[in-house]
């Protein structure tokens, strides 16, 4: 239950042009590692956050859906958005329940979607999606048509406020705590591939491919 | 990119006693199985999207934090709030890259948050995230002390409007697109426990509870 490194502390806003590489590379990284974004967004006075998948162009974040989503519907307006992206890797154990914690990765945009209308850049944000989900998968799938493209809203959110936020290592308890016959440390946590499922439709002559049969999102 | 079953669809809000028991106790599982949650507020016209640890007591959500945190001194206001859980269970692999898609369960839950200001409640808010982290933990460690119960800021969420999406199962492909000599169907996803890492000042004749050792997510 430690706040100073916990997720709920305040997230600082910053402009990624004023930083260096290093953290414009966390940045990257945990967007390219995670597989879902919360998006929030003001409706009607109330907030929304709903998870959606997501994929990036160097420092443009693209999201997508059906034109009749509510959540897409709403932010084509042109309205603030913040979106977020946390990946768990582990819960930290300390000996007292204080300071509890859990070791995180987290990256926090804010800024203004736009809709994506040259058909270029909006292909070129599919194929992000597809290969954002698994590297390798675009060139195997059958493209997009004409009607799919049209029935694909794509928006597109720039990284210029991002931030980066993370806890790593084992607890920090207090100097008398660690007197106490207590096990304390930390349980890793990662998201795992277990073995693919074939669609029941799959014809038997047809292998699984290398890239499916050694997925990790782990870099 | 299927739209018609994806994370971005429509939530519909509905009050949980207008639901079956099926319904609820999915709500339950979803929340009890997720470790984070994101936490969607409205401050001075922006909207915010936290992710944070929380707690589930009955048809009560648990947030907690320091005091300092500009979550929680926003929400302690009384504003409206949006809380949502996502799992993700699999990645779907359909034969056109329009129809890939994620299999997920998600929770939406909005409401107005408040402060917990009786003690016994607040204790009991406290041991519901410790043990909806691990269970069996808070017997071993030690109790919060009264400066940290007065150092931690604990808000509940009544779960009256809470709403459960989900996706299962394999890719559903355009009927043209199952010739298609491409492998298509699931790579399903879960969050692993790895090995225990002890703390570095961990006595080495503090043995390894089984509690640890057996340590999954999924029940």
């Amino acid at each position: 239950m430690s706040q100073q490194k916990g997720p709920s502390q305040r997230t600082t806003v910053k402009r990624l042009p004023q930083r260096g590489n290093y953290e414009r590379e966390t940045i990257y990284q945990i967007l390219d590692e995670g597989l879902v974004c919360h998006v929030g967004f003001i409706a009607q006075g109330q907030p929304f956050v709903i998870p959606t998948a997501y994929g990036r162009v160097n420092d443009t974040l693209y999201i997508h859906g059906s034109p009749a989503s509510r959540m897409l519907r709403t932010l084509q307006q042109g309205i603030d958005v913040c979106v977020t992206v946390t990946l768990l890797d582990g819960l930290v154990l300390a000996r007292s329940a204080f300071h509890h914690s859990m070791n995180y990765r987290s990256v926090v945009v804010f800024g203004t979607a736009t809709i994506v209308e040259d058909p270029e850049q909006k292909l070129a944000a599919l194929k992000a999606f597809t290969e954002h989900v698994i590297n390798g998968r675009w060139d195997e799938v059958r493209s997009p048509n004409r009607p799919e493209l049209a029935g694909t809203l794509v928006l597109s959110l720039p990284l210029a406020e991002a931030s980066a936020k993370l806890r790593t290592g084992g607890p920090v308890d207090d100097e008398t705590d660690y007197q106490l016959p207590i096990w304390a440390g930390e349980i890793p946590l990662k998201l795992t591939a277990t073995t693919p499922i074939p669609d029941s439709r799959l014809h038997p002559s047809i292998k699984l491919p290398k890239y499916i049969s050694s997925y990790s999102r782990q870099k």
